[in-house]
């Protein structure tokens, strides 16, 4: 049975495995030439990446948390109009790589802006648009945080903004989306990260092929 | 006796003498040693002018109304915290280039946003915050833009996407902020521009003795 394309986002701190694994997710739906398009948040559009260099730069010290929420939304919207409703429109699954989970988790439960106000200015922006699911890679803070802020992980590039955060941030931020992951269990597939690549992908292919194949 | 500081803005087409006047304004206040501080919109702040940079950058394209309202309010609440309200907490008058009134004026009225959704946004970007007096520079649009769109106005740099615009667009524009004059009479002021400088001058210079003098 052809399935309707589906709006699938990958959530989770960096270092746990997401990105790596929303790679290994395309090539397996490629080797099934199974249609679908790749993309991410923050940014996914040439206006949301002028936006992101902005938003990261070290120069503006702590951004006001309602000034940032404005500029995530204002890219999130972009993107939804730019890439993400075109290539569900065109019969193509989405696999996105960050989502308005990621707002809750790092503006909300990170920062301390009120999840109300978020709710509020998806609303206005998106008209609180939800994925179709989201598959959730969780890992301990601390084993996130030292495997995704290495400076071999950075590239060698410089600290930004965000990589100056403490521990207890990230902390917070992982609690937040597993508390969102449980109010919306049904949109959610929760995937225990940091033992073995292969252990991980299992139950990411589960998912997919759950969602997309059956 | 002593006025409590107060936050004024400056509103009009492009070409129709606020600027010049503004400069002005800064001029008479300082002669009297009034304490005050200029500033505009959009932009402001160092943060502000770097969206700025993004939202006239020709390559975008058209921007979607509500994307470009929600960056327009990300820079404004900036430009709130950051500068117009330590200016008046430190006891001085803002004299400001433009506001939420340009808003309405250019995306509402111009580019067919609902002013109902600019409110909104206005409401959780700056909780509804209005200036407490307004002058406006009044002038027919095909006269504003023949003045404050010339080439040599614009100093030789490219034409960006405001450049752009048709007459239709301006006299939408000009309409606009003229209605909303009508629904606030109280904190308007409106000037008739285009002719003297010295008349218009005149009037500006009236309205400010009113406002912080008397």
């Amino acid at each position: 049975m052809p399935q309707s394309p589906q709006f699938i986002t990958f959530e989770g701190l960096d270092g746990s495995g997401k990105s790596t694994h929303l790679r290994r997710a395309s090539d397996w739906l490629e080797e099934r030439s199974i249609a679908h398009v790749v993309t991410h948040e923050p940014g996914g559009t040439p206006l949301g990446d002028a936006l992101r260099a902005v938003f990261l730069d070290a120069r503006w010290g702590a951004i006001d948390g309602t000034v940032e929420l404005l500029l995530v939304f204002a890219s999130r919207r972009q993107h939804l109009l730019e890439v993400i409703d075109p290539a569900l429109a065109a019969g193509k699954h989405v696999l996105c790589d960050r989502f308005t989970d990621s707002t809750r988790a790092y503006q909300g439960y990170g920062r301390g802006v009120p999840l109300a106000l978020i709710e509020q200015v998806d609303a206005l922006a998106t008209g609180g648009r939800r994925p179709d699911h989201t598959m959730l890679f969780d890992l301990p803070a601390r084993s996130a945080r030292a495997r995704g802020h290495s400076p071999a992980r950075r590239g060698g590039r410089s600290a930004d903004r965000l990589d100056a955060e403490g521990l207890g941030f990230y902390t917070r931020v992982r609690q937040g989306v597993a508390a969102q992951a449980e109010r919306e269990p049904e949109r959610f597939r929760v995937v225990r990260s940091g033992g073995r690549p292969e252990t991980t992908w299992r139950q990411v292919r589960t998912a997919l092929e759950g969602w997309l194949v059956e």
